[in-house]
């Protein structure tokens, strides 16, 4: 029945010789992969202007100067993503550029913080845009955490069902949110042109503010690079895109890099034109579509897809976080599921992970995006600054055709990002400090399963280990609750095994049962010793236990080895097993976990 | 640690033979079996005034009348069970009582019925004894839930201790509230004779009332044999006396009637002579102990030791409930682990039940005993009725001498008690209705849980089936996952156990694997043949199953047995098992349910 309900929702399982078919082309890459860049631009610019706000409206012309300084970080993140595509074609992202150049620490770093910040991509971008539309639909609000809880679940499973699925129903949106803007800027930019919008709204760029101060513009700097979250994407799927991967993959960036600028100058350049004030009901973006159309079809349609979008730039993380984790469980730094390929050939057990983890978010912190964005913007610039740093280094040791201008891309990016991520630390303390707790925590939890998978390699590897003990003979014992048809055949198998030594072991709780169990016994099965232990405080597992030792250290002197045969009666119905005391079940789990004995369990199926 | 935890709260472990120093004096069991009738005068008297306020403070001098009615009631009730404790003295009260003589399904009906009025028990004297409390300390009344909660910890601690050391705590206070009722009446009285307290506030016996109706002198009557609740827990507890358990018992019973008739008679008269009206903030008994005292500290001692008793009426609950839960363990009504005694010698898993069952029933009815009490009374009826129409039929069979007394006794108990019940039924029925829902559903239950412990019992037992297949020759499979020490312990393990046949599994994802893993095992273990299954879908399980459903078909034919083992490496630590798949568990477990294989486990301990 599982099974059916599993295939109903995800579909019929495929080969892994079926894999090439899931690579994405261009066009559905660019829409699955930049989602959550794209939809930054419904948020980016509005953090500028909250800061800036602060000083009066007067300063709102800065945004001006602020918006070029976010598309200079923009144009030299993408160029320098762009080299990290071409040298490192198998993927990686930031985690794999920081290991490589700048060594283990640093690539973990990266590695967490970017692994945490994917679930936080998910939380954010799906309560975010459930606020979107329980705003739209003020009724709904109540229920902002169930609503975002179904997004996720949703999201899941189209990501379960596999890759290239997922695209084609997400490709729609994106474009068309593409469009919507475009439509919106177009409108805004043609009616300034025919004079629709008063020139007054705004002051002139260069006009003198009081107050205004170098801390301040670097906050809002800081906040409107928020709208860039997300370029990284497409460097850590390579591996998704068909051949050639490099290629394919840089075009899309540049693709995505240009429509990013285009929309994020427009929106910007429009809200400083029209002189939009951020409000808390109302979005920057829902003012400028207002203010250009008033409240008809067109204006919905921005409103509606912008929510749409936001919800989609989860998939983003669901492509990113299995393929990240891939290469953690590679190194062994997360446990090995993470490597293994669900029936539709999607990494599976990461992307019920992210699912599970993103939902944990949501309902923890009630559906409230402004408490996790600051959260979620360091933990996208602390890699972006790290990877960018070992790029510098890589040029400088490797000294390539054209190196001095790939090295002069990368080293202002890698400067421009540290100075985001300073100052968030320095400007949003309160949101960001929990940052400084969970990382440290998340690579303590790193080092210390890298340490166990090592130490189990070097265990099992024949190459580095004494040779084995050699078995002489084997010696059974056979714990037997009564004579019934379950201890006969066990003691029938036992005896097939031609061991050295049978053994039968009964505990009885009172004196009295002892002799006569044991009368029992010898007329029963007189060629099999019989061991009574009788057990004072009616325990089992205690006398067991200890007799063992005895019977395991005599074998051990003769190289004999001791194999516990233990009966167990297999109920025809589940249920049954509650009505049973499972006694086999914590003799068999104490001795594996206990002992070094075999463990043989010999299942008697009931058939009513 | 958790053994130490346990060691700390419930004492050291007992021997079997300690169990005699456990058992119960006089003195002790009339504390410990008689909490729950006693307590029960704390409210019974007030019930009868509610009923009969509905019509008028004139009518108050029914409570005379329907009073003697409940003596009568209790005379009945005492002198059947006294009959019953000699008739039985196995103990097992309503349940043993009606499965002989009138058959298992009233036997089941009286058991299942008394089942869950001890849950009930617990439940409502805890709430009534919390309300108690809170009602003292006002400040405390948001914790109602909580505070009720700790008690049930507590008391079930307690029991679990064993059930001398309980009782020596809870004998005082039950001695105490004794005291404190007998002082109160006896200064009440003394009060009446002085002229201390004004002879007409209250009607005179036979004074016509307007409105008055049998239908409702029967509630009234009905409501007031609630405090006869709890007389049936000494014939159920029977084994838990000292030797001469039975005439032990019987005299506790007497005592115990005694004084339950002598505190019912007292309070039902102090409050009709004092014309008490019951209000819903103050007790009756605490009224008559104001009026009697004034609030000095004779008072606070009577409310003290009232609430204290209340919630160690709980108790009853936990002598009888396990008792009760062997009786039926034994039949094979519900499972056999409410037979196993714990370290300290009680029932602990009836005790622990017990306990769980009725924090559930007070945190999901919110400590609000007033619902609870028609649900209870009832289910105390039900038994009464069947019990005492089951020792009806017990003396027409046997006719031992003086058996019409018996008779006579036995058959006003029966006739009364089924009033009770039909009296509840018709005037309550919408706090009662559930009654008719969990009776069914526990006797459809009972039913299930036995059918399947025949089936078992049959299927198990030597003498009814066929010989066994005898076992002519050994097959083993051994699924592989790679070439390590646990793989080579686990081949080496097989060839010492000398079996027909030693077939190794390999079962690769990808083609190319195939031929790379053959070539590397023919090199390492020439001797061991080796079977790859290439699994297009990445599944373990299904072509392993597939192949030894044809290993095992083959080796049917011959009466060969087939062994699968697996090798299982054993992390150091126990959070380590959280990083592997754990394939070995998935395929032990498949096999065990599905599979008529036997299933050995090879364990490899990891050493760090």
């Amino acid at each position: 029945m599982f099974s059916n309900l599993k295939r109903l929702l995800i579909g019929r399982p495929l080969k892994s010789a079926e894999l090439g078919e899931q690579k994405l082309t261009k066009t559905k890459a660019l829409a699955i992969l930049s989602s959550d860049a794209l939809s930054s631009v419904a948020y980016g610019p509005e953090q500028i202007l909250i800061v800036l706000i602060t000083v009066g409206i007067a300063a709102f012309w800065y945004s001006i100067p602020i918006g070029i300084g976010v598309l200079v970080l923009l144009i030299a993140l993408i160029l320098s993503y762009r080299q990290i595509i071409y040298a490192y074609p198998h993927g990686g992202g930031a985690y794999v550029v920081s290991k490589e150049n700048l060594g283990k620490i640093p690539g973990l770093v990266a590695g967490g913080s970017l692994l945490v910040d994917y679930i936080l991509t998910v939380a954010v971008s799906v309560s975010a845009g459930t606020d979107a539309i329980t705003s739209a639909f003020p009724s709904l609000h109540a229920y902002t955490v169930p609503i975002a809880v179904v997004f996720v679940v949703l999201i899941t499973l189209l990501n379960l069902r596999g890759v290239t699925e997922s695209a084609s129903i997400l490709a729609y949106p994106v474009y068309l949110f593409v469009l919507a803007l475009f439509i919106l800027i177009g409108a805004g930019l043609y009616k300034i042109a025919t004079g629709g919008i008063p020139a007054d709204m705004h002051a002139p760029v260069g006009t003198p503010v009081a107050g205004i101060s170098l801390f301040l513009l670097l906050r809002a700097f800081a906040s409107g690079s928020s709208a860039l979250t997300g370029v990284e994407a497409i460097s850590n799927a390579i591996p998704n895109f068909k051949e050639p991967a490099p290629r394919n993959a840089a075009k899309t960036l540049l693709a995505m890099g240009g429509l990013l600028a285009v929309l994020f100058s427009g929106i910007v350049y429009l809200a400083y034109y029209y002189g939009v004030t951020p409000k808390e009901e109302v979005t920057v973006v829902s003012q400028i579509a207002e203010t250009t159309f008033g409240r008809n079809f067109l204006y919905f349609f921005i409103q509606g897809t912008t929510a749409l979008i936001l919800i989609l730039a989860a998939n983003t993380g669901y492509s990113a976080f299995p393929l990240l984790a891939v290469n953690l469980a590679k190194d062994r730094f997360i446990p090995r599921m993470f490597m293994v390929r669900g029936d539709r050939l999607g990494y599976s057990n990461g992307i019920i992970m992210l699912g599970v983890l993103s939902i944990v978010l949501i309902v923890a912190f009630k559906g409230k995006t402004e408490h996790l964005i600051p959260l979620y913007a360091v933990g996208v610039f602390i890699p972006f600054t790290l990877s960018q740093t070992g790029m510098i280094l890589k040029w400088l040791r490797e000294k390539p055709a054209g190196w001095a201008g790939k090295l002069a891309a990368n080293a202002l990016g890698a400067l421009i990002s540290l100075t985001v991520t300073v100052m968030f630390f320095l400007t949003k303390f309160a949101q960001v400090w929990p940052v400084l707790v969970f990382l440290p925590l998340i690579l303590y939890l790193f080092h210390r399963i890298n340490k166990h998978f090592v130490a189990v390699g070097e265990q099992l590897r024949l190459t580095t280990c004494e040779p084995p003990v050699p078995i002489e003979g084997n010696v059974i014992v056979l714990p037997v609750a009564g004579i019934t048809h379950v201890v006969e055949h066990s003691v029938n198998y036992a005896k097939s095994l031609k061991a050295d030594q049978i053994i039968a072991v009964y505990i009885p709780f009172e004196r009295e049962e002892e002799a006569v169990f044991e009368e029992k016994w010898k007329r029963w099965m007189p060629d099999v010793r019989l061991v009574t232990l009788h057990s004072p405080y009616r325990s089992i597992i205690q006398p067991l236990m200890k007799f063992i030792d005895t019977v395991e250290r005599k074998a051990r002197e003769n190289h004999y080895q001791v194999t516990v045969i233990i009966p167990q009666f297999i109920p025809k119905k589940g249920w049954h097993n509650f009505l049973h005391n499972q006694t086999s079940f914590v003799i068999r789990a104490t001795l594996l976990y206990r002992k070094d004995v075999i463990v043989t369990t010999v299942p008697y199926h009931l058939k009513k």
